[in-house]
């Protein structure tokens, strides 16, 4: 059966990296997994939070969001609710754990990098692309504490990069789409660094539990898909 | 004294309407005043508020808000805060209250159109960028529910742009960066309808009490540039 | 057109200023503009807030509320919904604006004077009473300081008013009562300083644009009204 | 020893009972007891919550708050904390309780009265003022709406008045000032019937545990407090 | 007329007091009055809040809730609806002003113990239940804190228990479960120490007032069962 | 090196599984994993969401959340703090997926179910422990529905149990107690149905990225442990 956009299971959708794409933030990027864009902004604050002060240790943190009119139909501001939904807040803890599986936080002192995601503009795999995405930024902000002199050595021991993969009529595909997301029997999002391991894997069954063939093709699905996405920000990284 | 970037003292930065940024929105665009950058998605709800069912009458409103690092300093998030600034719920409401002056409620029928403005990034001006831009895209959105044969009538009954005056170094000049913003002794925002007429005059002496003259002097400056926003409006309309 | 009051279009309505309505506020008013009572306390703390601290500096702030029953149907109160709303913000904000433009914050040292501004009982007019009764009040809480010897030098350098005006019926009038309020097409809320000069002017078109010609009447009658309730101001000041 | 205000153990502070003093209520009175200042206002609802629908009765609700500076160092407002803090809810409940126990909502039918009690001054005994007032206030909107005969039968089936009684230096006192209150070391609120019978009887140690004798001298004093009140209750509502 | 359970009107439902339930916290406690089961945790903190800080002083207060499903219907969890209730809030005091009259806090020092008292299972009297209970915890962890010569003298000065009282059928009764509670006129939670003195006393005439003979014979029985639950507590803490 | 209780790696600690633990829920469950002690009770609503009404389908929620006592030192409560935490709404959102994959809702019809999951004490797996549990209660929830002929058809189409797995000192381990969830360089929690597929994978590398043979060591752990569970909770279902 044909995908959405006729592309091969295992190909992802065209993928954009702009770099620089803010003028005030130390590190920026508006990451596009086809028409899935989000703005990743770091930000370097030369302090830590109150429970990490005196440990010579620094911190990555981040935030996810959703515009309200980045999906078909409009969702009401969280901020005008009044509170944070828990599938916001649960975006915002795997963001954060995925790129701190990137850091030396010894290496990066007593300083704390937030990364903001917010999606403009949503079709499926906004947490994927926000981490990848939220990658290069973070990359471009250490260069920014590095050029200053202000870490010692350089606190980037990794690179993180990751993919949604799903069970859609019965076929095990890469990066969905949101009309393919929807569909799918089984959704897996997987975070992997650029060495090819695993930092988070995280596969519902949202129709019908899944057996372990299934999870053994998403498991290497994701991997080509996250060592594609490994090379491309390598590519975005070596520009400037 | 030349102002930062070289500008004349009635001379607008340049400004950027692009339209259909978003796929999904009934009207969307992003707007540029200069390093000022908001995106505005306005969005069909072919229902009203409660207070006003069975009224025959729409609505329009608006809501307002800045990415965290939209500015120089990272800014907490109001979601994360768990309510709304004083200053984000007043410009939501003056914006709100410029694109009303619009719209005839009667020709558009039960029909709401939210605007949501948000500020990727701020140079100054954020209010006046938002409404001049917003108002593009109700226009869109207007023509979407037009084209779709869902209102009877044109509700479009004017055009509205808006810009920022102030004194900096005791002259008046037009269309405030923040560095300038900041340096100003008085600080007006203005609306004015394509024909030049107000909506909206809100002055504040940040520094020093100002004296009739220079209220006069600032309300020329002001109408002269909603005068050039109007005509780069139409030019953003006239394309396709 | 009469007036429903049968006041001229350039008379205030009957204003009273009873100075020491409290016996622990530091400063206290119940300010009437006719129907509107505003109960304006000042208190003082000898201390600023955290982001003033240690720049020799004084601080001062406004909140503004509106009692459930103030009016003619029954509001919700904002603390039992919990949040705070848009006109209550904006409104505070005008009050403490404007009544910062009074001080010589570096003569008023490290200290805060914070003016509570409660409605009691509103017919129109509520926030430009609060302005005109709470420069009583703070003038009270500084000879309250001046007596004590907590400041070295006077820390009031201006004095201000507030009055509303707006077109009613296509006639310019000043200070509008609850019902003049609601009819009025353009409505306008300025505060000047005792010398005459503008600390604010806010206008809005609340049915219809206004001309420059408007404006400029609405201006003209506003400054009268204010010059009156300074003039208002003084004598409850001199009366001990 | 002598009281701060030199009256009998068994003698109330001079009250005072003002009716009409809010204009668009239906009921409204300032209540003061000594230097504490309560303004009641009842507004009538020709409705009920969604839980009493269709019930064919009617509900009585209070609502307590205290404006920031009735005391002696200034409180932070509820609304700006964006919670209700206990001591207000605890004191709101115990007021509605109160007036229920007047009402007879067969009678009332599907209406409800909402008492606002709002403190202007606190001396003490804010509770018991609110409850003494508040009746007033609510035998005032029952007059409104038997004058408009939306209600068939007469909903007032008792009056309610309230007083503190406190232990100070050893010695049972009625109806605390705050100076008293504050050196109490039993403390005890008793709202009683006009014919004299209790519906509520709230006492606390605040230092040290009462034995039963204390406590029925407490008790005394407090029905003979509430039979005065009550007294003066009838003369104020019997002038009008 | 019978009790639904065939009590005595002076007879307290059985009574269970398991210490040590909890592993972790320094006392805990599940008591049971009848089919009323609340889990009562004693938490020490070394510290005292900021308010009580270069006192000498400690602190004990209390929170209570209950859990969704304690009740015949499910109640919505305080935290998902994002506040406390009065109820709670008011309970929560209540515990703590109890708890309070048993210590010395200069004995204490600047040492805090927290009584979290949770309501697994609701058959009428939880607040009875949580303060006869809690007092046993508070008990423990004082213990907790003698063994370890964290505290220098005794801080026990007293112990506390409470028990409801009520009017059903026009019978006075003792210890009410919740059949009876929704029945009764009158209703009264009494705390009292182990000599027999009265911590708090809190009557409400739930349908029909009260008179003085009703509150006397409810005190009564109130004593006596406060007495009876002394006993057990005592029995309680001399097995170990 | 030996586990700090002896265990085998794909041993479990002691499950015990207690139903009816509670007299008002229609299923309720007393589940302890070890240390772990977790009440989960289920509530039945003949109705459903807004959002799912006229649907013919029923629904399954949960809610999780810790007693503040539960840990080794106190947390403060969730409902004082005003707002829900991230990790504890991730974790109701894990609990009512993974039981949702247990129902047909057809079969259910228009009744929700919903699993409150208390824990009362933690030692690491509470969130797995709550899964395991609240199958349970579920169970019983239909059974109560079926007795009582609510519904149609059985809606239990499976069964679901959940156990933790992890990397510690370098070595697989099945059911991590807390220390050696701390100690964890990967942590896995995993559902499945009693047929042995997956409903959920959720892994995370703590402190090292892992790779595919560490990924599918875990997974076989977690599916025995899971089958151990799914044959514990077949005995306690089969009595009475």
């Amino acid at each position: 059966m044909a995908r959405p956009d006729g592309r091969e299971i295992d190909q992802l959708r065209p993928v954009g990296i702009q770099r620089g794409w803010l003028s005030h933030a130390e590190g920026s990027v508006l990451v596009e997994f086809g028409g899935t864009r989000v703005l990743c902004a770091a930000s370097v604050q030369t302090s830590v939070p109150r429970w990490r002060r005196d440990s010579g240790l620094g911190w990555v943190t981040a935030e996810y969001a959703m515009l309200p009119r980045a999906t078909n139909t409009r969702n009401d501001r969280e901020s005008v609710k009044g509170k944070l939904g828990g599938r916001t807040q649960e975006i915002s803890r795997l963001i954060g754990r995925s790129l701190r599986a990137c850091v030396d936080f010894k290496a990066l002192g007593e300083n704390t990098i937030i990364l903001d995601c917010d999606v403009l503009e949503a079709d499926g795999g906004t947490r994927t692309a926000a981490i990848t995405g939220a990658y290069v930024a973070l990359a471009d902000a250490v260069g920014w504490l590095r050029e200053r002199k202000l870490v010692r050595a350089d606190p980037l021991i990794a690179s993180v990069a990751a993919v949604s993969v799903g069970v859609v009529e019965g076929e095990p595909r890469l990066d969905l789409c949101y009309e393919e997301d929807v569909a799918a029997g089984t959704d897996m999002n997987v975070v992997c660094t650029g060495d090819g391991k695993f930092v988070e894997v995280q596969g519902t069954a949202e129709g019908r539990p899944f057996d372990r063939a299934e999870l053994d093709a998403l498991l290497d699905l994701a991997a080509g898909g996250c060592a594609d996405l490994t090379r491309i920000q390598k590519e975005a990284l070596g520009r400037s």
